[in-house]
């Protein structure tokens, strides 16, 4: 039996940015609760050489964006990096998401065997299109959102797996 | 064009499981190298409310042999909760590994309409496969593989991404 390729990409993006978005406003009504500025959530990390929260929400979006476009063989489109509220990060996942429901899946479909090369660092990774989704952008995808949540919870944010997993 | 459930379930959950083991491998060494005693990696947690990371660990495996068990149509092998030691921990994982390789591909293929009820803390969760695997179980898994690995970076053991996106 079989998924589709878009199945397995677009749609999943979504659910995860969606949860991340229902995530950073508790985080923002927390952080006015709490009477903090919300700039020491944004700017809070786990370790001093790993991302700050905005850049993980900003590598959700990138890792996102990339994969559909990769996989439709569209150019992957550039948002800048500016995001430093919650307002603002939430418009980068809104933006994110209408781009990923704008792409045809039937350009998706097309994506399975289409060769792509990624050039992290200096680096070079070539993959079919069916390699890159399973072995690299999902995984990447829910790394960044794993650790923008990890990053929350550490900071005493409440919010709790179902919040990541989602309705169902 | 189209992925297996196959494809998108067990390998995925095989190959970031031996890259967790090679990152549990450098944080044992790395504790060594600084003279710690390993519980301290061992127990260390992102929150009080979180879990520390032998349980990270232990989710991993859970997750993975639920999956590839639920999609089967199998019983899910219990294993107990008892690893202490970054020793105990790859066994686990090895034998987690095992365990989805017994799984015949045939039975997981068979899976995308099987209905999955889960009952987590008392609720109860139901699904057919295929939204079982791409809502539930694979973001459930990364979430725990990343988790554990938050928990290492934090406490300032020598990984990177690439440690845990694995080699290409």
């Amino acid at each position: 039996m079989s998924l589709s390729i878009y199945e397995a990409s677009v749609p999943v993006f979504i659910r995860g940015m969606r949860n991340l978005q229902a995530i950073l406003a508790k985080a923002e009504a927390h952080a006015g609760d709490r009477g903090d500025p919300p700039s020491v959530l944004i700017e809070a990390r786990l370790a001093p050489d790993m991302l700050p929260f905005n850049q993980q929400v900003q590598r959700v979006s990138d890792t996102a964006k990339g994969a559909a476009a990769r996989l439709a063989g569209q150019e992957v489109p550039s948002f800048p990096d500016t995001e430093t509220t919650f307002p603002e990060l939430q418009e980068r996942l809104t933006r994110t998401i209408a781009y990923l429901e704008s792409v045809p899946a039937d350009q998706i479909e097309a994506g399975e065997n289409r060769p792509i090369v990624l050039r992290p660092r200096g680096g070079e990774l070539r993959f079919d299109g069916k390699t890159y989704l399973l072995s690299f952008a999902l995984p990447n995808f829910f790394f960044h959102v794993t650790t923008a949540y990890a990053i929350l919870r550490e900071q005493g944010v409440p919010v709790g797996k179902m919040d990541y997993l989602g309705g169902f």
